[in-house]
């Protein structure tokens, strides 16, 4: 599902990664951040796929927001194996989104199955 | 690989998406798509990943230099099937990166397999 965020400016997080090899707990972890994300205020969505490489973007109203977040976070990493177990490399981006245009088949319905605006992965 | 991109700021272009099924030149085009933004001035990497949605965050100088990277991927769109064909959901976003970290086993090193080796100081 694609995020259904609102009209701009808001943020985004973007999450680029290269994944060590085996689990080391990362899916409980990846599920417990994702569960985590979507009780944060200002938590507007997320959308994430795993390729070579993964990418998981999520959206927030403000910074105020992603600086939350990432407190919480940490704090949960912290509490676990510590992320340098889970990734050979990454990198974070903190972005304003300042526009933009959907389209597709089904890019211009409000509901429907293709947007979700609650979706959370796994 | 993930980008290897200067310091903040700079531009991403979020692109995300559910495919239609089957090709539809999708594939030649996505290659040459590819070929024609690293060709690009202010052209500073792009990612990529798909599973159950696709996202490609490509990253940009400057808004002048998305602007032409826009004309030429429509005119280039334009003169093949078009990508409603492609796409049944897509949602652009073009966002202003305004900091960033990185880290991981490999995060700091420059070089090496990990890092882009088409990165381009800013």
């Amino acid at each position: 599902m694609l995020s259904r965020t609102p009209e701009p400016p808001y943020y985004a997080v973007i999450f680029s990664s290269i994944r060590t090899e085996g689990d080391h707990g990362y899916a409980a972890m990846a599920e417990a951040m994702n569960r985590l994300a979507a009780e944060q205020p200002g938590y507007l969505g997320m959308e994430s796929a795993r390729e070579a490489i993964g990418i998981t973007v999520s959206y927030w109203a403000d910074l105020e927001s992603i600086r939350r977040w990432k407190a919480a976070a940490e704090h949960m990493v912290a509490q676990r194996l510590g992320q340098e177990r889970w990734y050979a490399a990454y990198h974070v981006r903190v972005a304003k989104v300042e526009r933009d245009y959907r389209g597709g088949m089904a890019g211009d319905r409000c509901g429907g199955s293709v947007i979700d605006a609650n979706w959370k992965p796994g």
